[in-house]
């Protein structure tokens, strides 16, 4: 393995241009439109596996965007390493605050990067950090480094809720065997403090609509007599939270597990300044639920956010319009031990009984996901830990996200296997938001990083 | 007078043939973009003007879109009309509930309308109200029987609040000199209910913007921990009013004319079926100011009803994004005696006082105008009242309504003269919505009511 960062070094530019080529197709699951670069993403990960040594590879069809799965086989005696990412990315709305259009990747220097970083969609969530590990692939099968068995499923519905994994994952379920799941699709704390992320928040993501009159009305001559559905939505969505705000939906909090005195006192160690996060996202103050802090906040307290909402008249200039209808998209991120079908049926149920008599509402439940948390005595874990020593000399720090990938509770349950969230991205990298971007350092770190994971799992496994 | 119906019989399809075309031209006001159409409208308008018997007639420059005067001065000695109406119309948004293309006008029977309606936007607000009047007025002079001055003031900014038109009066105090202006830009109760309005609210209409974080965040790492300007502002909006639909604002109902039991005995006898009113809107109930009737809460009562609102992801599917920003256009209409200004300034300082330190808030006045309430004992209210007697069989009844017509109380106060609003619309012509429309009755009714209003107001002015 001494020979990794060699490789890197002879091969990092065409390591970037192979990036940008995937970064240029927009596989925006989210938008029936996008449904051919669906396929032609899918198409050239399957490719790139094939060549980085996989023995075959596959883009397998489901019922939504298809499954790119791959192996290489070793030997059945070996440990297997499952690598699961995918290949969508987030719509990237709005396009006017990009500073260079999103699937047209360019490397520019920054502050935190001035090796320089990649700017395009997905260039973190998840084509960057997916792609490190077909690289590091690469390296192995070349370099006669592959110690274990590797599999990969890159799916194209990460994004909207990975809605037919499950479906996959057990029809699949003796093809996807395996001994640990490799996911590269978290942060760290900073580039100088390495970090594994131990647990994600769960996921119910609804959207509503709220209907007063059957057409838009003239606001003179209807106005303060027929219900305005942009002033009940507010006042529905108003009440959601309390002047604390905590969510008043009955029953939200029932399974909300209570961290101990101790456990909260060991995550305020991590190192974090609320002054230097205040000024990087230029806010006065910060908000949130009383009583717990912004690291808290952010990580094992369930939120209501609304994510988006629109009704009347949104265009230039003045419109007096009594709109018909007003919509809003709004997520809970969950905490374990909470169920994300049940809490829908709570928030669908609660909001309806919100609505005054003088309009119409529907709740539409998008997607959802699980909560997770994983242990740290595990062999992964162990294993994880010990590579990232190797390349940061440092111990990475155990983290909650406050992220969710709905997807990894079904993981744990379906194939009954350990997740370990190898997450290389840093949370100035703007993904989800105009002007994502993935550090050039970031990257090649994490091509380095994880040769020496197969190499610590496989040893630690076998003893 | 006597041939007007006759004439109306030869002429109606030529009639309906050019109010369609000047319907074909998008006038946007608010939208820069339709700047030529705008210009375009105002030299057909003028045209037109020239056409039915104008002496002169002039497409005059404003600091905005331009104003169309025209006039016809049979003898200094006579009394004079000034029309006002504007070419300017609405935007057509929401296209997709268009049943035809906006600026595609087209009759088609409807139940109110056997005799069929033009759909157009404009169609009754105001392109289809204003040209009665150029109608009549052909009518007048073709047939010798014109009894007065008449002078034509048709703007182009009506929509957007008229914000040149007091800078065109007082630059043209003389050459508008008159002794009443006649404004066709309301409605009436019912085809056989004919009406005249005697009041019109007033307005202010505002744009508010709610900045969370500097860009936006991944609603899953940030949310929760950083305010989310779409659950910010939907708070700030339903503090707005309280749990009787009252506006909170400070100092919003200081000035409101409260109306004796008398008068709001009197307008309760007005003809309302409020089982009619909420089928016609496919409404189980209608939702106001405790307190107060619907007739009451439409007209004699100020409102505060968002126009538009909207921010983060409002495409298909889900986002999970906690945004930046968050918008709303909200527009209050005021009674007598509200001053829109202050009202604009009360507004924006208790808005910018509800919101909390973790974010900031802009609030841009848009424009504004004053409630008018005009007296029945004129000779104006007089005249018209004859007029709709001798057309409709039937007294019309003074109504005062909700809508603003913000320049009217302006006319009053620089041009010293009342202003008489004969409306021939319906409350079922969708202005300012999809498929607005203005029955062929009522326009042909409009222009046979006109000429009568000239001979018995010259009659009645002169005795």
């Amino acid at each position: 393995m001494s020979t990794i960062k060699e490789y890197l070094d002879q091969n990092k530019d065409r390591f970037l241009e192979e990036l940008k080529e995937l970064l240029r197709i927009p596989s925006i699951s989210a938008d029936p439109e996008y449904k051919q670069d669906m396929l032609k993403t899918a198409e050239v990960v399957k490719s790139r596996l094939l060549d980085a040594g996989c023995d075959t590879a596959e883009v397998c069809e489901t019922p939504g965007h298809p499954v790119v799965y791959a192996e290489k086989i070793l030997d059945k005696d070996l440990p297997t390493v499952l690598v699961y990412g995918h290949y969508d990315v987030q719509p990237p709305d709005p396009l006017d605050l990009w500073d260079s259009p999103p699937f047209e990747p360019v490397v520019k220097k920054t502050d935190i990067h001035p090796e320089g970083a990649i700017f395009a969609r997905g260039a973190c969530d998840d084509k960057g950090q997916m792609y490190m590990h077909v690289k590091a692939l690469e390296y192995m099968t070349q370099n006669g480094e592959l110690p274990c068995n590797v599999k990969f499923m890159i799916e194209g519905e990460e994004e909207v809720g990975s809605e037919h994994l499950e479906w996959f994952i057990k029809e699949n379920k003796d093809r996807l065997q395996n001994e640990v799941i490799l996911i590269s699709d978290t942060g760290m704390i900073a580039k100088d403090v390495p970090s594994i992320t131990t647990g994600l928040r769960g996921l119910s993501y609804v959207e509503v609509e709220v209907t007063g009159a059957n057409r838009d009305l003239h606001s003179g001559l209807y106005g303060g007599a027929v219900a305005n559905p942009l002033n009940v939505l507010s006042q529905m969505i108003a009440s959601l939270t309390d002047e604390n705000n905590h969510i008043t939906i009955p029953g939200f909090y029932d399974q909300v597990e209570e961290l101990s005195e101790e456990e909260r006192q060991k995550m305020a160690e991590a190192p974090f300044s609320l002054e230097e996060y205040q000024k990087k996202l230029d806010i006065n103050n910060v908000h949130g639920e009383k009583g717990y802090s912004t690291l808290e906040r952010a990580s094992i307290r369930p939120t209501l956010d609304v994510n988006g909402m629109w009704g009347g008249y949104i265009g230039e200039g003045a419109k007096t319009v009594l709109p018909s209808k007003a919509y809003a998209k709004i997520s809970m991120r969950l905490v374990p031990d909470q169920d994300w079908k049940k809490i829908t049926e709570l928030f669908q149920k609660h909001f309806e009984s919100l609505a005054p008599d003088s309009v119409r509402v529907k709740v539409k439940p998008h997607h959802g996901g699980y909560p997770y948390v994983t242990p740290i005595d595990t062999v992964g874990y162990q294993a994880a830990s010990k590579a990232y020593e190797k390349t940061f000399g440092k111990t990475p720090i155990p983290q909650r996200s406050g992220g969710s990938i709905p997807i990894v509770s079904l993981f744990e349950k379906e194939l009954d296997s350990k997740i370990i969230l190898m997450g290389f991205g840093l949370d100035t990298d703007a993904i989800h938001s105009p002007n994502e971007n993935f550090g050039v350092w970031n990257y090649l770190k994490g091509i380095e990083t994880i040769p020496w994971f197969y190499k610590y799992f496989t040893e630690m496994h076998q003893q």
